[in-house]
């Protein structure tokens, strides 16, 4: 730990730091539990080139590594109370200083949006590529957290807001979609930067929903590990799954990749499933939020996750997430 | 996030989980804070060839990744409660299987040392050397948590067990000391290899103890932090420095490395401040937990880290880390 370290930690790391973090200057944070409230954990490591682009601008690289932790509090029901952030920085990385002024500027956009702090940090310096890993500590009431075991036979299966989009702003990050104009795309690019965490439904699920989950790995996998704890299955009919009018157009001139709607990953939607007598109270929950909550098929006791089109036909591949049986 | 991370997550870590860590199944884990305790968070990457070597035992890999942070957590006298874990293995990585099964069982071990578990992991790919991120959770009761500042001018400088076992421990793993024989040095190779976290000493200096840290990198360089977050400076007498005898007999053969006492690091012995009237309830306190307290100096105003010989030379040099004026 040379003295470069600290120079980081004070000047970039040290300002967002919460109350109990002391500044970073000790040797751990110390935070006062409130009042009839569980904590939740959760940790994801995102490595450059893999997770983000090592060129991707610092400050979205910021607000993506937080939002996809915050997604996981929100399939908790958990608000967002502290983050420990540890970096690794490529040994010959040029102009880490600016990088960081501008990493830490995104973190601090995001702390002011979602109402956290930093309890903790850590930068090491690596062979190598960029490295960032956060530990996200959130809060719910007591005995309230979701979770994805819970689904019962029968239950519809919900998604909030539209599936696809990420993945389509991916593939065009990637070149893809050369021919299609900017601003039919950019909204996609967007999804895929800066995923929305859905606190604010998250936290209205306990009581309606039976099982919960944010999809970051793509529908089809991510409703099979609901299915799997459940012990039940799912069929999905393809043309409910909500879609936006971006995706909608691109499909039209690609058909071909109407499967990156339940393979691609980076949604940060949320899954639930909830008993058919609770939809009235969800449609009330979608009005009151603002965001569409979809009812895409139902739990099955056969045990697999079965997408249908609309002759009746099951789309899974199987070089699909969802398509083995468990 | 491919099936293989399920599958090692599953086999290797699941069995390790908390309770309300669910298996590491779900998005999150849920914990319930103990009444009347506070909380206390760190977290470090440990990086391959920089903070261990790739070929070290994976179960010591694992047990030094633990005990890194439990030394944290003593320093803030807290108690462990449980810890998150992401690993990032190399693309090329053979048998990362066989690996993991070493690696779990020494968590697994260090686990049932410390009265700790797991609430919750991440397993990610990377083209860069294998990397371990690892958050603690400790306990403490509430408003008690010790700080590094506090030191007050007069107050006596302590330091529990011995120094420079480690470094001495790490050059010889380097190759030193060839000539040397095995046993003379293999415990020194323990020691760092398994560090020992303090945390017997850290939960007894409340009302003790007016500032206190673990030492990690060097007793130079980390005393140089409690002085400039108290406001004061520190002078050490060499001779007072504890040492163990095989220390102390490879210093008669390899003078040179005498710095190693104070630059050297990986101690992770407790360094602590206080009163000199608490000088009798220290010695009552290392006869009750058999580990040696050592005054090895006094804090002063002048606002720098000075370590005298005999002579009364200051032995550090512009390039060790305590000497700078802050």
């Amino acid at each position: 730990m040379g003295s470069g370290e600290f120079d980081l930690i004070s000047r970039y790391l040290a300002p967002l730091s919460g109350l109990g973090a002391y500044g970073l200057t000790d040797d751990a944070a110390v935070l006062t539990p409130p009042e009839g409230k569980d904590l939740v954990f959760t940790k994801d490591a995102l490595i450059a080139d893999v997770h983000f682009f090592a060129d991707d601008p610092p400050d979205l690289i910021a607000r993506k590594a937080m939002r996809v932790n915050l997604s996981d509090l929100a399939a908790m029901g958990a608000e967002p109370l502290g983050y420990l952030l540890a970096l690794a920085f490529p040994k010959d990385m040029k102009n880490i200083d600016g990088w960081m002024a501008k990493f830490s500027a995104g973190l601090k956009l995001d702390q002011e949006e979602f109402g956290w702090s930093l309890y903790g940090g850590d930068t090491v310096s690596t062979s190598g590529p960029l490295m960032i890993s956060l530990t996200a500590i959130g809060i719910v009431d007591r005995g309230q957290a979701l979770r994805r075991r819970g689904a019962k036979l029968g239950d519809n299966i919900y998604v909030s807001g539209t599936l696809g989009d990420a993945a389509f702003g991916l593939k065009s990050i990637q070149g893809e979609f050369a021919a299609i104009k900017t601003s039919a795309i950019k909204p996609l690019i967007d999804r895929y930067h800066l995923p929305r965490p859905r606190l604010g439904l998250g936290r209205k699920l306990f009581g309606i929903a039976t099982a919960t989950m944010d999809i970051s790995d793509g529908l089809a996998g991510d409703l099979r590990h609901i299915c799997a704890l459940s012990g039940f299955g799912a069929e999905i009919e393809a043309e409910l799954i909500p879609l936006s009018d971006k995706v909608g157009k691109l499909l039209e001139s690609f058909p071909a990749y109407k499967n990156l709607i339940w393979n691609g990953g980076d949604d940060y939607e949320l899954l639930f499933t909830a008993p058919k007598d609770m939809d009235g109270e969800i449609d009330r929950l979608s009005r009151e939020l603002g965001l569409s909550l979809t009812i895409i098929g139902h739990i099955t006791t056969e045990k697999s996750v079965i997408i249908r089109d609309s002759d009746g036909i099951n789309l899974l591949q199987d070089d699909d997430q969802g398509f083995r049986h468990f």
